[in-house]
């Protein structure tokens, strides 16, 4: 193991290197533009793990962005461990905001700043990165590893329960590995025990036949964009608590473990709001912001938008207006059931405006469940000891507050709990412009995962 | 007389290429990057009139779109009339919802359809070739004429009151004419004595530093979006009647002649609302729908966004949300004190989510004053008597809810009353998909333009 660790840390600018030769790919899946550039950077993938010895490997095409599989058998009675990732990413807009090309990868300071740096290929890679030096320097594994690193994450993996169906043989293991996640601070490990679900709906509201000119029009009739903001604005009450009939019907409260972990995390709310640039957070009433964040269900708009927003003015009445909801989720919240209720609750709404604007509600494909892990399970305690040996500190049990469908799908589907260990930190802005990995956790955690796969064998 | 009408008619095939011509030009006065299109349309505008036989034919440069002058001073001691029209236009988009290319003028049916063929280019045209057809026919005109014909009617005339204040000599006259408004229908020729004043203000909330993660952040704190949709519905009641404090202060009743000429108007709410396709109208409680079109102010959205709009979903808290909004004002509303008692509202309502959001409310050059005109003018009696020699029916006295600055700006800056006369139809689709003009309203309201010439000289 020491000689593995050794050529991890002789190697770090050469994987430096293959970290920015993958953040390169724009690889966005929610753009079907972008269809070669994911296609491209799957075959990156493949053929990565390729170079590095691993078995089997295929990219499997699906009806919109491909996965690829890889695999290592050592032995049939070592443990198998599933390790899942995405090469995908999401949109960059608003590019102004970068401060490198989001697809330009560049190291300021102890970051490498990129589109997909946090989430999720600088974290998958790390796994990848683990088991090519291992293979390199030993020549074999310690455990069975499989690797499942699929292409639409980003929109939902639409296509990877299917998958998980049709290919369960293969992808029998006695555990899956996810980092997606990010650790609770710099230099404090974490495993992530929790992950919220996710289901979206957009709107779109109907009213006059064509834009009016808002002198002629302009208090006859209802604005479409009025009308939305309105309806929109009965989805919670004045302090930011849901109030969609049912909505809370299916939420599981926290364990008293769970709220003792809470309690116990050094938490410091002010520093956290200051990070994001306000004085004061917003939310359902008589929780904590932690709570809320991991143990309370959220709907959230998206994007909002109608009528004229270019330069200058234009003194229009819209015809149409439109939004784009998504609801995160806690156990025991069915995403359809979630989505029919804030469905069912906006067009009950809009019937009182019926005369003026027809009302159009569509649930958007993807989404996933929410999924809490218990943590008592063996593979906790070797990560546990596993990150401790590398970071010298006890790592948090956390939840998190977003969404990977395929956590819960895996379990829901082949019966295969997943260990989440984050290696970005809580600044990495994933999904944002600037996102980020911080260095030094990426080349600890690399470390960690190397001496993960022995303690798990062991 | 007949000669010329007779040389107006004998002309139409001419005029209507005239016509097309002037429409072809892009003259979008509210995108910067159209500013060599809306000067190359002054341009024509002044060569036409300069062919028309126009004395003292001027571009006047102004810090943004050029005015152009023109003039025929036939003698001392007849009436001088002041003839107003525009010849930029609003911005086309959705261009995907025309029928035809907007600047690719077409006829179909009997209308010209193409951006400006009723707003105002169209109808300003009416005049100039009325005094065309009298110049080549007559060498003379009946009355000194004037014509100012703006680029900047669609932004607001920003440089106009001042263009007024420095030339009120040149411009000194009897009489305005202004044909910016609509026939009340088909047949029905119209005379309006009143126009809604405009103001607008633009609207930014601040939330977050950068756009979050909605899973990561959804639910801890304000999402700017979900804000500006609640503030934006606290200006109106459940029923749209405006409830921002002191915002009717200034406002006068309609007079009792008024209030009979609006009762006995050929009015089918039923059919206006059809036309448009909804089946109920929306607004304050306790008013017709036309005295809210003609005599009550509004707040319109003509714009809202924030987050993402574009195709699939991407799960994020937006870091900021934007709207456009604009007042329509009646007599006596001041458009400064109307914009103040809008932004303070706004502003207070936000106050309470200060810690989460910071708010700029910002106002928008332009805007206008609201008009009303006694219709017991000698020039309205004129008018009257014009329209029913062509049309063979009585004119109509009626309001309207949109606003053309330059009418209050010329009686209170230069003391000059207007007369409006309208020749494009209710459905003429000015500032949406589908302007168009109807041409047998524009050939019998070009003749009536002649005869009116001749009348006010009497």
């Amino acid at each position: 193991m020491q000689a593995v660790l050794e050529a991890v840390r002789a190697t770090r600018e050469a994987r430096l290197k293959e970290l920015s030769d993958w953040l390169r790919f724009p690889s966005i899946s929610s753009h079907p533009e972008r269809a070669a550039d994911v296609a491209a950077c799957a075959a990156w993938t493949a053929a990565f793990l390729e170079r590095s010895g691993l078995r089997q490997v295929q990219i499997h095409p699906t009806p919109r962005h491909p996965i690829v599989t890889a695999e290592w058998r050592e032995a049939p009675d070592r443990p198998t461990l599933l390790i899942y990732g995405h090469y995908d990413v999401q949109p960059v807009d608003p590019v102004s905001l970068w401060r490198f090309g989001p697809f330009e990868p560049t190291i300021h300071e102890d970051r490498m700043v990129a589109r997909g740096a946090a989430d999720d290929k600088g974290q998958i890679l790390m796994h990848m990165q683990a088991v090519a030096a291992l293979l390199r320097v030993t020549g074999r594994l310690p455990v069975n590893v499989i690797f499942l690193i699929e292409g639409e994450e980003e929109i939902g993996s639409p296509n990877l329960p299917a998958f998980l169906r049709e290919r369960g043989e293969m992808l029998r293991a006695d555990l899956a590995m996810v980092s997606d996640t990010c650790m609770w601070a710099e230099g404090i490990p974490s495993i992530t025990a929790g992950l919220r679900g996710l289901v979206a709906l957009e709107v779109e509201l109907i009213g006059p036949d064509r834009d009016l000119h808002s002198g002629s029009y302009g208090g006859a009739v209802a604005n479409p964009v009025e009308i939305l903001a309105r309806l929109l604005t009965t989805l919670k009450d004045d302090h930011g608590t849901i109030r969609v009939p049912g909505f809370f019907d299916d939420v599981v409260a926290p364990t008293p473990e769970e709220r003792a972990r809470l309690a116990a995390l050094p938490f410091d709310e002010a520093a956290f709001l200051q990070d994001i640039g306000v004085a004061g957070g917003w939310g359902e009433a008589g929780c904590t912001l932690l709570e809320r964040l991991w143990f309370r269900p959220t709907i959230e708009i998206n994007g909002l938008w109608g009528g004229y927003t270019g330069s200058g003015a234009k003194t229009v009445l819209p015809s149409r207006a439109w939004a784009k909801l998504s609801m995160r989720l806690v156990p025991d919240q069915q995403p359809e059931r979630v989505a029919a209720r804030v469905a069912d609750h906006l067009r009950a709404a809009a019937t009182m405006m019926a005369d003026c604007v027809r009302i159009q509600v569509r649930s958007v494909p993807g989404g996933g469940h929410p999924w809490r892990l218990s943590a008592d399970l063996p593979a906790v305690i070797a990560a546990r000891r596993a990150l401790k040996e590398s970071f010298g500190v006890e790592p948090v049990i956390i939840g998190e507050g977003a969404s990977i469908p395929v956590v819960a799908d895996l379990d829901r589907i082949l019966g295969i709990k997943a260990l989440l260990l984050g290696f970005s930190l809580p600044d990495a802005r994933p999904h944002a412009p600037d996102e980020n990995l911080h260095l030094p956790s990426f080349h600890t955690g690399t470390e960690s995962l190397v001496r993960l796969l022995y303690h798990l064998a062991a």
